[in-house]
């Protein structure tokens, strides 16, 4: 049964009862809450494509864990192959939902946690890779969906977790006992934490020795007791409220804050507990490995982006214009660049001790980087060649209004051939690609932030080869002397 | 009595009654409503501070015209220093209302038309030139404010006017007779539209003979028959509808579509009904004008986003990073250019036979085309520095809920001295700064799109002088031969 | 006999007897010429490699042709892995080379023919692919260094082959016989045509049924009769022609004008003689091929560009300075663009009908992309690093000046521990790799010029569908209906 | 007798005997020297213009402090309008000389050591302010031509001048005595000191009491004793010692170091000494000025750079092609924010208590900034647009051969209607603007490098106000509370 239908998984969600909070509510099925349905059903749709004879090629893999068909993202990475069929399913399944569908933050952190998990029991003795794979077996045999708890609310960023004046701003191990440890804290930007049945917690950044209790990593149902999610605002709700004027009209995001109110978690979840040098090792695995995963995903995204500024052109008759055709090519640059270098960054990738592949880091945070930087201009070229609806369309209610609606049918219309209300279906879509703040900012900040990548693209650079390089052509000799 | 009181003007507006839909629905007050009120409030900031010491040096100049101090929203530029005093004018005000205050339409629209009519009553015999003094005259005497419509629908964007297989593509005369002419059509954009008592009509291109009946311009008040105001939606409504989580708590903007349905308007308004080839020089300037205005209202806006981004920096516990203060460099950079070119656009006016100047044509439209292009990496590097939080913040009615509030107060707490409060204050600012529809895309698409800048800037720089720069150089004589 | 030795390959040279004019002299030979010299010491080296155990590791590969080791330059594109290791190859030695060596344009010009050849033949009956079949044995066994001519001079630009005043500003045939036939034309830009054994000739466009005697490819030895070898000017020739101030010691690079004065070509190296249907893909064939090369030598270049401003920083006493770093992650960020595009173009390359692979079209073109309109900007931090001592140091035979040299040592001395000598070393390192023009020309249009690299990406990027993606996600249907 | 003759120029040279080494070798006559010649003839323009009419308007006012003509290169700026001035005579004169023609360093040398000379004079009690106006009055008097030493060798830069190992490596009083001071140390990068008659020289920093002795400001003749000019290298030089493939056929640029080897400067020279708190303010009212220069003669290199490759585009036979277009409207709006913004950062100026207008720091300095990022993209786009003929021509030498000179004539023609002679010429001309390193370096390092122009920027723009107006607009009271 590793393989659930889109059914199966409705069913799944309802035997969950997290404790959920949205806009001010306390909300008891928020599986039916107009803000979070709509990332609920992209979820639904990848299971759905798993079982589709397209879908299944990206979707599907066999698992040696448990000798059966599962989903690529319950599975560890375990060649180059599957870090190539990553990425190409994200582009995938992204062209398919135009928003995020939340999977890959767990098998990310899935394989991140494998790595030093093995590493940690090889050189402390400790037993987290057995646990684990025991927790991924259970996420496998039942095709469940994790989300991985990584973005701590962080208080004061000058500071150190065991520096901050609040203890809490890190979550932590405030108790420990022999059935297992309780922590408490906040992890934010929570994407679909509500379409997941569990979360893979792992630590936000490198711990030094004072950050012990900072150091901890594990597994936790979504509805454990102390878990509450709490609504993050977007910023085309009024849409999703009213189920009109959306665009994406099936699918959407949101991204809960996620407080752990003194959760008890057993031991057999646990997989880091205070071995502290693990902690940034296990974050820059997460970091790279998720860089790799936006490479995909926001390629995919890339794609719908251009298709749609492409219609757009066509639909105010306007196919063809050079400039327009100018900035296609320029916004397929940044996002085959994103793309290409996941990529090759699946291509040069090594082997782990535990027999899991992390990507080449200086091409995972290159395509990152991109992501960061340029995908901003590739959005602002959409809406420069789909023109200034964008901003300010009246509604569909405005629309059906008998006094103002055919007038309004008359004078929307632009080229002969396509309806008034297609051309105003693409530009809705238009506006929530341009404007949905969880996407939006999930492209400079998802992943970390560009900063981050350029300090670990430096990092992995090797630097002083390239000085190397430079003498040897210039006839400098090594041993410098005055 | 040429200066109103903020009292005053929304006194004004009470005896306005337009005809308004918002959402679907016929609204009998418009200006009370949740969504229109806070751009009539940007508006009624502009009256207040005309009263104000420091605001008077900026808004109230003299009018020749009247004898008496007026501002210069309705004021002829009539020499460098005018055009100077409004593109300072305009960063005074946005730096205190963070958004559009929509007067700056209707003023450029005055001056463009001015020169059109003189230069068509000289050439052609007509009385536009007098008529538009006693209109500006009677705006003047009552310190009204303008809207200018430009923006037509167009329909099928490869096609002129009188292609178009729907004629009211474009507005256009339908009928005349002796007391005035009829008017059938629709403009779009239509920014603020509802704070205005009147608005100015001019053509949207430049027209050939068969296009001769758009070639009209006029003046007409917002609750003329037949004229009707229809809301487009904006990215950010649920908070203005719920009063809630609004970032600028004071000031928003909106833009109408504004429906001409068979609307008479007397000969004394009409100030072009015909004379095609001056509809292309009239937007033409209305264009360079209004660029140029942005180049003063965008910069501060510009202000805004910077000091905002300092800010979230502060509050985050962040100050004086060096990658932050490199990226807050860059952000001056375009913001300055933008306000530099639009000075020295002043700087290098010249006048035309009505005695009204017009701005440098590249220099304007050079400054338009850092505000079209670059704005928008300032917009996503003030994103950068403000982190994740950006994106999807709890609300305020989760901050006052007694279970989660105090949870929320806890963990969304940034920097020691400054309250949980503050700081999501900021980040709703932040938020709207960065995903306010009609703002962003006012940044690309108003004033003409970035192409239409680049063309302008083409054909009024004088490539040609330029090659024989190259010539003389190269020792090349002008007469080629071979 | 299939590897030659470096001094094997110098031996070869003097065998041949190009007619050569450099700077107004007919030279007679040329390999000793200090302006062609270090070119050949390039090409030398890449021989000298594939007998070093790491070189070999990257440039030699087993020929199925000839049933032994042979190097990659004369090897067909097979398989994936073999365009993964071309692009390591270029990669590997141009960070040890420092500028061009040459040998790629051939490789990729054998296979575009070879992929040509052997569909007309398919098509038409022909026997081009065998006789290539030859050539290449012959180029295996003997182990040469083949040039591709592909850049026409072009005369005026907006026309066609056939519609020049000049008929022969493209290269075309004049006569035919029984043996072979006669060529006419001038091939401009060709890199080391003075390095290279043969020849093969391609066209450099597109043909139609006019343009028919213009569609021709054959191989040519570089010293057949009538073939002239026109040395054009680069940048820093003063240093060369005094063996002084050279920055890269060893190595250069040049570009001839290679004139064809109705040059012989025997059947047996004829390879297209009319079909002009295959002008456009093999040129477009061989447009991608290159690309993606540039791919690899580009990104070695970008390696010790920035290993040089690495370096400066360091010998200036300004290493580890938070700007500069941050400039090397921009420089790392657009070289390893380049990179990774082109490996992902050989992971998602795919076989034509003779077993030649070609690359992913988009990923190569959009590899390229980056080099022409980003590697100028890495090359301008580099030289913002290395600060303004590029523009101007002194000559080393000032340095040697008793009277001013002292000072000289004195005065150019940068941080402690590294010797004035070595500073001045790098710094002009710095300044061949910013001002050589050959070099910077090539980023820019070598491989066809960035508009044909947008036209390319646009092409093959199939909008279509994306198009349809974009419908998907907004409930438009396929049939458009008013 | 304010006004020079371009004679009168040349035989006030033949006067001075400066001790000049070139390439190595003594030079007696440095002004006849191939590498100097082409400068001189730059400066010697300057003077013909100023008797010509339009020349005259750019370069001739009226001196308050002798009551005569002189030329703005040795005039205070006394008022906006003077600025304004300046900027537009500096676009003038490169216009039409197209490279560097030395005389603003001077002028903005004079205005630095103004300001900062009449403060120490107020709080000090010194006399510099006296002996500089009897020094400008000299200048004046004789029209003479002043270049600023100002670039010190530095070193290590992670070291002040008193931390130098070397206590040399800035210029730095040696001794004092009755009649005057004895100066040590090098000036790197002096444009066209040899072209001058004195040197005007400055700090290159700020300075603290222990680097009293390196604050010091002082004028000096050219050839006094003890001042050593020595060449430094760059690009094209070939090209200069041949007198052939010149590209800008009557001018060029060199740049010398300038060694002081225990020169004596009598005290009615001397401006500044030991006086180390009026060093940062000199230095950066220098910077400020010469950014401001910046703006205007880069803009003129601007103009040359568009209409060299406009005139490309036509000689290839490609005038007209949309992407062509595109790039020169880009090309046009870098130069213009160049040009606006200090247009501006005049306009904005503000008079010292010496009656001296300093610029807005803000506007010039981002000025410099579009140059020293953005106008190496513009150089890269004519490269572009020009084609690959700008690497590799053959020489006129070649042309001139009688075997292949009617070969490559009849190869190297482009658009019918221009010669191939013209077309060669202007491709020359565009290989000097792309590639010679004196004037490219300057674009990024001269008036200081883009980080201080980057920290000038943030230090000067009150990010504190603009704070103050986010806080306004939110909400957030100023003083914080938790």
């Amino acid at each position: 049964m590793a393989l659930k239908t889109k059914e199966q998984y409705y069913q799944s969600l309802q035997k969950l009862h997290p404790t959920t909070y949205i806009l001010g509510q306390k909300v008891d099925n928020p599986y039916e809450h107009p803000l979070i349905k709509p990332m609920v059903a992209g979820v639904a749709k990848t299971y759905d494509l798993a079982h589709e004879p397209e879908g299944r090629k990206y979707l599907v893999a066999e698992s040696k864990l448990i000798g059966e068909e599962v989903t690529r993202f319950v599975k560890f990475y375990e060649s180059p192959d599957d870090l190539l069929a990553k990425v190409r399913m994200l582009r995938f399944l992204t062209q398919r939902i135009g928003t995020c569908f939340m999977r890959c933050t767990g098998m990310d952190a899935i394989n991140s946690v494998g790595i030093e998990a093995y590493d940690c029991d090889q050189e402390c003795g400790t037993k987290y890779w057995e646990r684990l794979l025991n927790f991924v077996k259970q996420m496998q045999q039942n095709d469940l969906v994790v989300f991985s708890g990584v973005t701590d609310v962080k208080g004061d960023r000058s500071l150190r977790p065991s520096q901050q004046k609040d203890p809490d701003m890190y979550l932590h191990i405030v108790d420990k006992n022999d059935d297992g440890i309780v922590v408490r804290g906040a992890k934010i930007h929570q994407t679909g934490s509500l379409c997941a049945h569990w979360g893979l917690i792992v630590p936000t950044r490198e711990m030094r020795e004072p950050d012990k209790d900072y150091a901890v990593c594990f597994a936790v149902p979504v509805d454990a007791e102390g878990v509450i999610h709490v609504y993050g605002r977007g910023t085309l709700e009024a849409r999703e409220l009213e189920a009109c004027d959306l665009g994406n009209i099936a699918y959407g995001k949101f991204a809960n804050m996620v407080i752990f109110k003194d959760v008890f978690v057993p031991w057999e979840q646990v997989f880091l507990c205070g071995e502290y040098e693990y902690a940034g090792p296990l974050v820059r695995h997460f970091g790279n490995f998720h860089r790799h995963s936006h490479g995909g995903c926001k390629c995919g995204m890339g794609d719908v982006i251009i298709g749609a500024a492409a219609l757009a052109a066509d639909y105010n008759g306007l196919s063809r214009v050079s400039h327009i055709n100018n900035k296609l090519a320029e916004m397929l640059k940044t996002t085959e660049a994103m793309y290409g270098c996941s990529i090759a960054a699946s291509v040069e990738s090594v082997p782990t001790p535990s027999g899991i592949y992390v990507v080449d880091p200086v091409l995972s945070n290159v395509s990152k980087l991109y992501e960061g930087k340029e995908l901003h201009e590739v959005i602002r070229m959409m809406i420069e060649i789909a023109g200034g609806m964008v901003a300010d369309l009246p509604s569909d209610k405005d629309m059906e209004n008998p006094e103002i609606g055919p007038l309004l049918h008359k004078y929307l219309k632009g080229v002969e051939g396509v309806s008034t209300e297609d051309r105003i279906r693409l530009f809705r879509l238009i506006e929530k690609l341009a404007f949905e703040s969880r996407d939006i900012v999930s492209n400079i900040h998802g992943a970390g932030s560009p900063e981050t990548h350029r300090l670990t693209v430096l990092r992995n650079a090797d630097i002083e080869s390239k000085k190397k390089l430079a003498k040897n052509l210039t006839g400098i000799r090594e041993e410098k002397k005055d």
